[in-house]
């Protein structure tokens, strides 16, 4: 097993190369009896896609998703859910120039290290392409949370330098985030980091940022100590996400310099009894929704840091493939900021991660078991 | 499977309770003919114990390991290597009173939630002492890594909100991490944090912070993407260390405010000429050694943020299990800062992916195929 | 997980119900640089296609399998391998009336009873149809192996209550088994066999039978004791095809009414010396080519036993979904035995659980670490 | 991981060298809430133990299991569940002699082969006494089962080529089974069973035998298509159990030579009306207790064959370490026939595929998800 799956029971493998004839696919152990459609799916996927402006690649994929197969008179059927989304606009011939370089920042030569060989073309498998098979994926365990009332909301929280409102505090507005094409939620922020993208595009340079999650309505009890706690799968989910630098949780670095008495959050007992523990809440969420790695019912709350896209029309000098040093200045399509873009894959991976402990989750008692 | 088994190929499985017997772990996956004893174990032990001193916990354990299988003559046979380090120190009538309450930050609550019942002797599972078998388990690790030359070193980077020197940069020394028992590299920041230390404990709080960790010698090619990138497992692996909070590869947050001309590490031909692609090296190492989720051969760097122990003799409020409102002053052994101890943990986990991953990386190519 | 992955390193997943867009698999962990054409798997699903005469069905697909990712001008990329064959020949009319109805010796009611739903269309995903994409994905194991000189060879041993000759002995052929669509070695036995078919055909009924296997070629070493033995993991795989009753290695079920000094396989001394330990041969088989589930570099050897088809024209009694008696006469194209059609399954599976033993077996020792 | 370790989800990981310190097992994935005692182990092991007479080994090994972990006030936690068992009759001087060799059907000469080195004392880790950790596990496994009503039931059908009485013929009684040490269902059977067996060891030689298992009160739905089909992960199981050479399910490999109208299972209304599918029953059960891999409800039953034991002391030919022809006569503690003690390791793996895929199942339907 090669990397490219993710999951124990909710498990999903990807596949496809950026200019080969499709990426997609197949999710191993969706239960059976969830409502699904092709246009859940769609839905997700137009999320992913450049959304125009200043910031983003004009590369143009319909990315129309096709069922395979576990899905009938749209339900799933409990076995396994292919999707395939064809790659319609290859054109290889963009990137005939850099097969013989290898590109600062990018995978070409560490793949080729790797493998022997690589598929040259738009980074083959190593591309940003990938995520598309993700996010369709990551649709199909949005269907399975949604019946819980689990939903998954992620948000541009910097770019370029520029950091987006905090929630609750100025203009900060999620609402927002869906109507500009930078996913920032906050009018003002929005429009400084158009600016400050529309002068890198100009420089020939690119920006880097931060995105921001939170979960709400999540079931107490998910995430299976030791290795397994729902932080540290999460983290494997993100961190997996091309351009990923860091993770953190709740409070996250800043939590380090804080002393146990103002960072405890403190537990006030919950609304409604329950059988079993009583239900508890708690005073701040510095924990950021979990404690041992089990989830508590407070809102799941993480941030994620990206790295700027490495493809940059300015001159840098590489090497190519017989060693010598080369300059460069990278043509083709590219987003000058992939944070736009990365707040769905972000979504994508987190339902990923919730709908398979929601199912380990099930193994954990004996009372219910079958 | 329930959360305490980690790896694909080098596969460790940990088990005990705090209170309980024993704690231990079983390796399924460890070559043939590495060279093992208990003394490697042993070693690694004793930079988990506390060192001493204001910071850490009176508790005192031998931390005496039992190799019960896989080992014959000093050389691994291939079969599972069965450790266990017996409790010794079980002085469970300090933790009666703790029974019906949640501790604040604490997983009491969420354990009990989850299971239905918890062991309360304490912290049962949920306990710091699991990270013992870890530590042994990552000995075994260490075994089959140095053999390739790749040595991993971690150290404390802050504590208390006082940051120790940065490698190349005012005092900064490892060596001096191993004499004093904080595991600052740095004579003037250890006293400033160990008189800041003193001061929390006079207070009854405690304090967070950070641990850096280097490898060097890392063969390239070691990764598997797409959901296995080397920082992805570590991700996990890190993440899963009770108490951490986040985790950056690299220039990690920074990153994310950089630009792609500044952030992008630029190649420089390698040294020697190889079979395959030519040998690489980079001016900068902002990708803190991977690229695509593949190590490069640059050292591969990382940090990862600890919270504050969440135990302090402060009063708090909290819960009981009949849901009041109840007063805690947490009695009982505890560390004023756990990050020292966790220092070889983070140690213990680097190595178990790296292992894990170098096992995994020899099935990439079928020229090599068996 | 739900039952459609098999394998630790070379990981197929199986997708596709019988009248949905397709089936298909995806294999992670393929190697990279092996060779492989559509035209390779284009073969092997050749094999399987109902082959004309009395015993098969009338059915017609063109099976076209396409190559969606992981291969670059005819090399595998060591990324994921997608493989879709498209369902051409959908008349899901003719199970209208089977839809209310659990069918004798089916999985109609098992596959209800487990998801709440099914997908009635020739069986949905409980069709033999999806033995289709195990042979694709055999197809590719095939061909890592090939370059390792190894060599799978099934055929029927038995139909119908006649068997075919042994190997050794009467007019055992294996070419012959290429040359009739029965897979019958041995013109003899092929020509009673058929006469039985047809007698079967008349009377509205079906033939169970035997496919027999063995594997030259094979590499000294392969196979994981304890629970993933050779013959365990073989076990499964050949288990896990439909209608599959029973499995046995070497002398199989004869062995247990043998004694020590009779069954015991004397060594003698191998031709070369090799470094390590001697090498080896058997004066006898009754192993089946391993020891302690390990292959000793003699012939795999195995048997596998295939119930009777289902689905057969005489009237039979059931029982519809509304719990009532009901007469049932299966209309369709259903085979008289499917024992033929298995042949190319068997061997597929077969491929799979020795590429995947391959693969494994190089973690074994670390004196040949990367 | 190199095959020590079984299950998705009730997971087992077993270690011990024969005459290392100690065999046993860890179990992530027990389920919390489930009563056991350290009582409940020793049981299935005694069962295990060497019965006396002539069939058996006169190794006495008391065979003491310790529980390590996992369990709190006689209830599991949801955490792992280690157990020991020390190994105390270690007279590894028995084994000096054989240090050199490599015995007939045994694994010393694949063991060398694969991991370069082995423990030559008494077989190391493929030695009988493995099994002991599983008959360990399995008594875990039991205990999650009781509570749902499922009671797994083997005994010895045939030994020395003398066959038990079948299930309602002759003189069939599985409470006599429990009283002859030989584990057979009937008096006069195991009395001319212990004749044989007496000649055999009289002769130096050793016998074979079969194993049938059934299980009762086994819920339905169990079993997970394509690949992890009850029969299919049950037969890897019993295929791993040292010595055996085959498994069949319901009818068998006799179920070939049938047709389909003799074979078909024909439904018939169950008692009961149920929520979904009807309840149905089944006329015979040629399946053994599956259809398309998932339990019916109706009897799981299964045989398996077992070769007769390796060791003999009757002069044989064998190999050395150099290369040369040796004659060898084993001395040592051998039994004549292994299957009595084999039945409770049957039993043990059957409740370890049953448990897992109970907890597996529940995972299925969305309709019951947290």
């Amino acid at each position: 097993m090669a990397g490219s799956s993710f999951g124990t029971l909710f498990r999903v493998s990807t596949f496809g190369e950026s200019h080969g004839p499709a990426v997609g696919c197949v999710i191993d152990g969706c239960p059976a009896g969830v409502l699904l459609t092709v246009e859940d799916i769609r839905r997700d996927l137009r999320r992913r896609r450049p959304g125009g402006g200043a910031g983003t690649s004009p590369r143009h994929e319909d990315d129309e998703p096709e069922i395979l197969s576990g899905v009938y008179e749209e339900k799933t059927l409990g076995t396994p859910i292919a999707i395939i989304i064809r790659n319609r606009d290859q054109r290889s011939g963009d990137y005939d120039t850099l097969k013989e370089l290898y590109r600062p920042g990018h995978a070409d030569w560490t793949w080729e290290l790797k493998y022997g060989l690589r598929d040259p073309r738009g980074g083959g498998r190593s591309s940003g392409r990938e995520t598309a098979a993700r996010v369709a994926a990551g649709a199909v365990a949005r269907a399975v949370l949604a019946s819980q009332g689990i939903a998954i909301r992620a948000w541009t929280a910097a770019m370029g330098g520029i950091s987006a409102p905090l929630p609750g505090h100025g203009d900060f507005d999620l609402a927002e985030a869906d109507l500009n094409y930078l996913r920032v939620p906050g009018r003002d922020a929005a429009a400084r980091i158009e600016k400050r993208l529309a002068e890198l595009k100009e420089e020939g340079d690119s920006a880097g940022g931060l995105v921001s999650c939170v979960v709400s309505g999540i079931p107490r009890g998910l995430g299976e100590p030791v290795f397994d706690k729902l932080p540290a799968l999460l983290g494997q989910g993100i961190l997996s996400i091309g351009a990923c630098k860091g993770v953190q949780f709740g409070a996250g670095f800043a939590a380090a310099g804080l002393t146990g008495s103002v960072n405890n959050d403190i537990p006030v007992p919950g609304a409604a009894p329950s059988p079993g523990p009583p239900a508890l809440s708690f005073k701040t969420n510095n924990a950021g929704g979990t404690l041992g790695g089990i989830s508590t019912g407070m809102n799941l709350e993480f941030q994620a840091a990206f790295k700027p896209v490495a493809s940059i029309s300015r001159p840098q000098k590489t090497v190519d493939r017989r060693g010598m040093v080369r300059d460069l200045s990278v043509p083709g399509r590219h987003d000058v900021c992939i944070v736009p873009r990365v707040v769905p894959v972000v979504e994508a991976m987190t339902a990923l991660v919730l709908a398979d402990l929601a199912l380990r989750h099930r193994a954990a008692v004996i009372g219910t078991a079958p």
